[in-house]
């Protein structure tokens, strides 16, 4: 069982509401389209990522025969429902922003057009892998603002992020979003992102003495001697970090820098940056790992703490302060007419639509929200993606998806670049959209 | 590249560590255990899941070819050190907690002992499993404590979890924790867990009138017939439920429901139960979803709504007011000699342990924590379950492991089941072990 792939990832309604489908001959093209609805207090704008899984996706759609045996055993589906299941896959169309576009609240990064059973069924996964990775994409590139260009940020690894797909989406997302690399080994097999990493107390504690221990790790990793000093006492450490130079010197070995992962790093990077700047070891560079977030970076770069470089984990790779995001997919047209959802506080603003961006020097102005195919001035955003069922354009590379990122970042208006109580960003609903929604509505009435 | 399985989801500094173990022949036995340091202000305890996971990623353990060449292909790597991964497997033994455990800070839920490259190297992925579905089921513990046994509890599906393991593994560990069942069709695929599901807005939407699509939906799902009324006027919906029943009675569909999934749910849902109730419909159940979480179910129940079942999605599947808990794999022992460390704010106790506990009535009164092989009285919570990287016994079935977490949780002091501000219980620490805590204190300096 690949769970990566297999459509049993899915909801039971999503099957249930099918087998109508089926029943009635509901085979028309319905248009769905994934957008955030509000966003938090905490968050002045959005991160689009996870299209490209999205894609792989929905190429590799497929009911295996374990699972039609499965669906058929339960007893819920007609047999001509499992027969459809068996030669089900997407051929629908698929038009997105970019990864790494910057987006807003009622803003579709996605749309879905296909059969009704179609465009119905793939909702549970194409949400679950947009909304995970446009989070982690978000919050990360809050890090990369605070980091503001100064020091190195790395993603630290998988161990608290829930389950393998979340870690490894940790990774990619936040690289897109500005990361230099990451400590998942797997990122960097299957998406080339750049790896680091060194030693873990463990180390330090598996060896008698600190020094041997240090010594130990540089001569079997010469080239990437980061030594971790705060096992027992971090200014000691960092005393036999100097102590040991000049055997590993003798070596060729380099010492690289060194890892604070506890205690008061503004205060220990200091006293840590003053015994290497009076020993001689200028080079060696400071790398603060410990409940990292950007709060944490911006706070320390502020009041001038000597770091190097971060170790981002656990607060960005389950984005803890926001761990998740109030994101919809919803039915937009269905057989040609425009649908809309009235629920309270649920309101959707029904039709295909496109996002057209406004800029001013480089700098992002505001979005006009519309129908797709109202003309307007600006850069229209949502882009064909699929087309009956198949990709039009190669996947994107991972550093082009990225540079295109730092580009929007670098767009942003300087207000929305803070990290707390950003301003509202300028989404203006266009007149065709509005008019669209209240004929809906009086219909529906 | 079976993303549950694959070695590579691991941190780098697995790998370079395990490059100095080898070259240093440090292959003596390593004791690690995996715990959780403090527990947060709104969580009383917790509830211990993902050691079925832990076991069956233990037992696969294995570099396939392609990932032994990336490896080798990286430079990083000794040619011996890729021959040792060529043969890895784990052979080692493991101690836990069964799943379903009540536990608190401090005390481990699991305990690896292995030469040290291997105990070393699963720290990634053995934190990466029990991390997350600890913190699940203890979340969902909560819901259940709230829900005091007088409604049902349905997982609300993956849609805003974290990646697909995540998702899964909501289903699984809310049922262990005394949820009903799922909408996860995958979880009732992998697990048994009975799956629940209707129907989405869309499926209104997508008809041209409500009542239509009601008769629809119920016709080809006869015996799952809870109907979604909030698309346009929750209210309105309720009527139109009652309009139809009779057409659905003369084909002997019943309405077992209705769901309410946005406004003020205790507005609401009286207004409902009042409608159906007074229409011969006092069999109808009212099924309440959106943004639901532990808090919610006790203030609309204490509020005396009406309301027979709960779908909990996100706040459950991200438990988003705590999306993850400080929990460590702590090298314990190395070579026979316990191991200890000092960072700030992180010390650790050394040594194998053993976690007992008392009893009065049948409530839990305290633990204690301890070395093992310290004779106390009191039940010992952790047991040998894999040794010679073989596990000990079949694998528990699901129904038994839920049984034994809902024993567990009923055991509580009652002051632990409130869900604000619990008092906190007490874990005693044994003598000895402060003894053997002093001593590697003393020899460490």
């Amino acid at each position: 069982m690949d769970l990566m792939k297999t459509p049993l990832l899915t909801d039971l309604y999503q099957l249930t509401m099918m087998q109508a489908y089926l029943d009635r001959q509901m085979h028309e093209t319905a248009v769905f389209e994934f957008f955030i609805r509000t966003l938090p207090e905490q968050r002045g704008f959005l991160l689009a990522a996870g299209l490209e899984s999205v894609i792989e996706f929905l190429e590799a759609l497929k009911f295996s025969d374990e699972e039609l045996t499965y669906l058929s055993e339960s007893g819920r589906f007609s047999k001509a429902m499992i027969d459809y299941l068996a030669r089900f896959c997407f051929q629908g169309d698929v038009d997105a922003m970019p990864e790494g576009s910057v987006f807003f609240p009622d803003e579709p990064i996605l749309r879905v057009a296909a059969p009704l059973p179609v465009a119905q069924f793939v909702e549970t996964r194409v949400i679950n892998l947009l909304h995970v990775q446009t989070l982690l994409a978000s919050k990360a590139a809050r890090c990369f603002l605070a980091a503001g260009g100064r020091v190195r940020l790395i993603d630290f690894g998988p161990r608290r992020a829930h389950g393998s797909e979340a870690g490894l989406w940790a990774a990619r997302s936040s690289y897109i979003a500005g990361f230099d690399g990451t400590s998942t080994v797997l990122a960097g097999h299957l998406y080339g992102i750049p790896t680091f990493g060194t030693m873990a107390h463990s180390f330090i504690e598996a060896h008698d003495d600190e020094r041997e221990a240090f010594i130990h790790f540089a001569e079997s990793n010469p080239r990437i001697v980061t030594l971790l000093i705060d096992t027992y006492d971090t200014v000691a450490g960092a005393g036999k970090a100097v102590e040991i130079k000049e055997t590993l010197d003798r070596k060729g070995i380099p010492i690289r820098g060194v890892r604070l992962d506890s205690g008061d790093l503004l205060d220990l990077s200091r006293k840590v940056r003053a015994i290497f700047d009076r020993s001689g070891m200028r080079d060696a560079q400071i790398f603060a790992s410990g409940n990292i977030d950007e709060h944490v970076i911006r706070d320390l770069l502020s009041a001038g703490a000597p770091i190097d470089a971060f170790g981002v984990g656990t607060r960005l790779n389950t984005s803890s302060d926001i761990p998740y995001l109030d994101c919809a997919y919803k039915l937009m047209e269905y057989a040609g007419q425009p649908r809309l959802k009235k629920s309270e506080g649920k309101a959707t603003w029904p039709g295909r639509k496109q996002v057209f961006r406004f800029f001013r020097e480089g700098r992002m102005t505001g979005d006009v929200l519309t129908l797709e195919g109202d003309p307007k001035e600006g850069t229209p955003l949502i882009r064909p993606v699929m087309r009956c069922g198949r990709r039009i354009e190669e996947p994107g590379r991972l550093a082009d998806i990225r540079a295109y990122a730092l580009r929007q970042i670098s767009a942003l208006p300087e207000g929305l670049k803070v990290l707390t109580r950003p301003p509202p960003y300028p989404v203006e609903v266009a007149p065709a959209l509005k008019q669209l929604k209240t004929a809906v509505e009086k219909k529906s009435g």
